[in-house]
């Protein structure tokens, strides 16, 4: 099984899914989360733009070259919605998955449910901790509840 | 020529790309942007809930029939994202009609630029104004050029 | 707006909802709902069989070329389970229609909840009463909700 | 080649075909079938609802990332119904494959032949007994016909 | 409802099926059943050949635009073998009308059963008389049985 | 019948292959022609850019709007290389047609047969006149011959 | 690489393809090619017919399973034409093959060049021995020519 | 990860990727590059053609085996423009990618980039060196990048 975990970059939500499902058996794939990295790749591999538009257009279009192959290859699709930042592109990797079929988790602390109701009717689950995200993934491979 | 207007709904600029547009024949379709219409939908028609979780399901389920048809049955899609709010259903949209393939016009002010990088880089446009959506709407049609 | 009917056919549920809807402009869609015309249909047209499984064969793949169709060019599929009957057609509507995300509204009443839940589960709505399938479609054109 | 098994989940026709098929090299999936887990593996994991529909939603969502991906990655799909309760959900599978497509194989006894008319007619074969299922399975496979 | 009627040529099935399905709304499409013009029609607009072969593939390739658009447009593809000729262009109107899953009738007589069991295995019904296929299409569009 | 005209613009074949198909009930869809236009839609509408790149950048994912459409809604797809410039936009949009499976004719001079063999071979017919277009839009369409 | 080798039985024409490609890394697939499993297949397992025609059906019907899955995995798809019989179910192949899309090589006599005209206009290659189908096969894979 | 390298046959570009990606367990593809053998494979295989046209035909037949299979299994297409010839194939390969969804990078001197902005709008990254390929490659990979 293939999970692409998208979504925010500033807390280790991803390192404890990956150890929690450890022995699982299953290839998880993210997007670039080193921020400066994930920023400027565009312009450090095709030259500099003085515009901060193309920019960031450049950089852009090469992430996606990586999130699409990652969300099109998933068999699950996990998006963390965190507490600061706008998030544009996690709820964008929500709406992309949800038009190809893909199951999806969205991951996500309570005070988000009314601004992502829209973006959690379109999942197949709604997890307020990375370890209930594990102990899905883990039922749904193996049959068995935590406990 | 069926376009589909997503996003913001607490200013006029469905109104105004409506109205610019008059006469190319275009058929518009929008969510639902009476807010306390859409936000209680679901319960009004289908019983209350007392979690308020489900309440927003509910709703946003309801909902989701009338956003998914208009965007698949969109031949241009526009997504607005205005000054406030979290617009993580806009964001959800986007990502929605790029993974259909949908010919995505986004309109936003420069001050979202960075945050909405992904988005806009999946768009065929970004415009500012909802007059230039209208130009594009007309330059497609009509090849005719503003001024 | 077209619209296809499934499901059980020995109440006037379908001639309820067609009645409320007047004005929408919808197209409805449904099975032949002649339970006799619809069982015999295959052989009445193409030939007597001795053997019932194939009497039933015949019959069934006459009646897919209707319901394949239906469900495929509507906008919204309702399934509705009644009291009586197996209904295993209706699920396999339902599970064709989900299959091919056709937006589905479900219409049963609540002592099949267990039972449906893997059905519910696929659909943006679970209405009790034809009334309720009118009002969802009502707000789904036109953004009004009843009373 | 991937075998999904879809239904009943009260009697050892999995095993059946399981231990029938060996060598052939087949992968077979299935629903979780632990009966009680499969029920409340939805509040388990994501927390306890105290309405049954939700409860019931909770776990229907979350059983199908694996149902639907089941399906999905089958090459060849089995539904099995067996003589006890509604088995929409089995319906509802043998809908959900036959909309994308997929070789169905139907066992069922000859007391539902006619409610099942219509989810037979979507069907490559229906069986009346696991071993048939085996013996299709290594014909499509080897060529070889029994006795 | 758009039927495309493949096959044949050379009697008068699809006159009967049009006069007969007269007042059922029904737009039917063909292939171009001149067979004069259809082998030249290559050659004719797109300067000779010295080699049938050639000469064959542009008529051919010409006629594709009609045939393949004929089957992507229909709701039901009824397909005809008659007495004589090889008929392999019918054969794969046929298969290609199957992995579009498009309703499919097959017209013809009892002596091509056998040769015809893939093909008609694939289909929805199996005709021997034009007045059939009106049955069947009267049937699908307003759930009428003859007599 | 929509017909998609792609390709040179430098040269009045859109309007021969128009006037002679009147009468036929063809609708034509093209990109924008008027060269300037097309050249500038982007930074007349949404604003300068110094960088002659993005200024194209801009223009051609706005002039993509109508040609993905036009393309994505044509029955038949034409696309005429003319003797000069490079034309790579023109065979860009015969591999997106052909990977949509539409229906390709080519329009160009015998003197680049060798150099668009590959294009070639992906169409239905190949001719040197706007003349030869017409026939056989005329003979798809209405089964007659030229003469 | 995955060839399936559809249609003629009664030659060894495909034994010549596995034998010639050796070396070359393709897995083949084929439909069952003992004449009387594949004709008596349905019923041998799922029970007698008394009526030719159902006894045919059920037999197609199994054997599809295996010639549906060939098709859909392959990268591509040889059919042979042989001198005798209808051979009908190679037609179909052939035209289910060219609807989704698979490289098509025809393997005929020139005898039924004109007969096979529209298939041959849907493949990539039109060869008359066995030994030109490994030649292209080898080409594809290494990009050398034979001697 | 699969990366197909289609366009320019001239030039050691892809050998220059090739030697850069080692070690990123990248698999590549691309076309024969035997200019000789990629132009006469057709009549080499299935025979002498006095037209040159079929001639070609039957190449660029033969060869859309390779290239089709090769675009459709890719994850990343790279599409080489160089200095010389028509390049109508390579301009062609990125329009069929593009319809497709896949991932395009082109690679092409900055004095084509008007000629080829229709092209360059369609790709995630515009190239000017095969290291900035290999770059993008590694940070898609890897999310490292240079320096």
């Amino acid at each position: 099984m293939r999970v692409y975990l998208s979504g925010e970059i500033h807390t280790d939500w991803r390192e404890q899914i990956v150890a929690g499902a450890e022995g699982l058996g299953i290839a998880f794939d993210a997007p670039v989360t080193d921020h400066a990295a994930s920023d400027d790749c565009g312009v450090a591999i095709l030259g500099a733009e003085p515009d901060k538009f193309w920019h960031d257009r450049k950089g852009a279009l090469v992430n996606s070259i990586r999130t699409r192959n990652g969300i099109e290859g998933a068999d699950v699709v996990v998006v963390r919605f965190g507490d600061k930042y706008k998030q544009w592109n996690a709820a964008f990797d929500a709406g992309y998955a949800a038009a190809m079929g893909k199951p999806l988790i969205i991951l996500q602390p309570p005070e988000h449910d009314h601004a992502l109701k829209e973006v959690d009717a379109a999942a197949l689950a709604v997890a307020r901790a990375p370890g209930q995200v594990v102990d899905i993934l883990r039922y749904v491979l193996e049959g068995t509840l935590p406990g």
